[in-house]
């Protein structure tokens, strides 16, 4: 926001946890960021295993947060498609397809979008509920809340919900 | 719409029937309430099942109507998850997580909505599909179809379909 | 965009291949247009498939492609349900209903967005990523990428994801 003309914004709430819709949504962020908008993707429920890192993170958890880590993918390239998933013969074959095409995977989307200098959201609510802990999820991520989501979105231009 | 200035709005279209995508779409329309926004949430399809009351209603159907009645949820905490669901595990599992973090239920941010005086919409067109009747969904819901939708989103600011 | 005064603007990225979302989406895409907007439904992913055409069209393709190609429906009349798929039953059901209460199918919605001038964009990226070709889709489609979206949403009333 330095120019005398306020920029363009798109947030994007990245709710699902699908490789195939996050694989979206970054393409739009990196899109629109190419475009000079002010860019933020807000990750909540199963959106924030995105923003995973991939190793396992030690941390101290209750048995019902364990469970949930346990079952979440860790990082973007352990998560499955909304369509076609075929006990995972779907993830693997567009992945391969992508390879093919020289299409950027989800892994450096994301790294196109800290480049681009993104904003990255991690919902604080659904963290402490799955008991998500900031060790576990990628540097550079913000933390914030609705409000901060709501502050952004309500002068955007294009908000979406994916 | 009282003030001079006019006031901003949200206005989300619930078409999923998903409990946690149910509950994304009431944290941020009791949010933007709460940052008074004029807001709307426009239930369709699947989403009609959040409005449902949770006894069964008496009412003359159809047999298709009554099957589709018999396999969708009856009410918001009938609802299952839109990731892992794990044969009702899923969602029960989550109740517990909420409620060990003090987080609101569906039931109770329905109830908070209606609170902050939040249109909550029942799309007609879908009702009539699904041989729904307004004696099987909550008080208060207003009943109209997506023009009424689009007057609102158009003027809109945060426009969301979950 | 021929007035004096510029046209309100719906645009509608249909990410889903499903039957009820696809169904969804070009029931606002119509009422938008009644009410005079300027719409585009922008497919990718799996919305792809409202646009193909029913039949067989031989085209050249890798081996990966032809696979999607097979497991993906061929237009909108083979797509399935997000809800209460079982096993096909639910999409037939649904069509059942939906021509008991003269709703209209999928296809006479697709033929009534293009009788009103909607744009039918199909994302180029995702075609070349799924080994969809031209020939494959139907007459009077578009085809463009996100910039082309990103130009028509950021100046958009009702932008929403499907």
């Amino acid at each position: 926001m330095t120019g005398v003309e306020e920029k363009k914004s798109t947030n994007i709430i990245l709710f699902s946890g699908d490789y195939d819709k996050a694989m979206a949504a970054y393409i739009i962020a990196n899109g629109a960021a190419a475009y000079d908008h002010e860019v933020t993707i807000f990750h909540t429920f199963w959106g924030l295993n995105a923003l995973r890192k991939d190793e396992n993170i030690p941390v101290k958890k209750g048995a019902l947060e364990k469970m949930f880590a346990k079952m979440m993918p860790r990082g973007s390239e352990s998560m499955g498609l909304s369509k076609m998933h075929f006990a995972g013969m779907g993830p693997k074959l567009i992945k391969k397809v992508m390879k093919k095409h020289n299409a950027l995977s989800l892994n450096e989307l994301v790294d196109m979008a800290k480049e681009q200098d993104i904003n990255l959201v991690a919902c604080t609510m659904t963290m402490d509920l799955l008991g998500l802990q900031k060790e576990e999820l990628l540097d550079d991520v913000q933390y914030a809340g609705v409000a901060a989501y709501l502050a952004d979105a309500e002068d955007g231009n294009v908000n979406l919900f994916i």
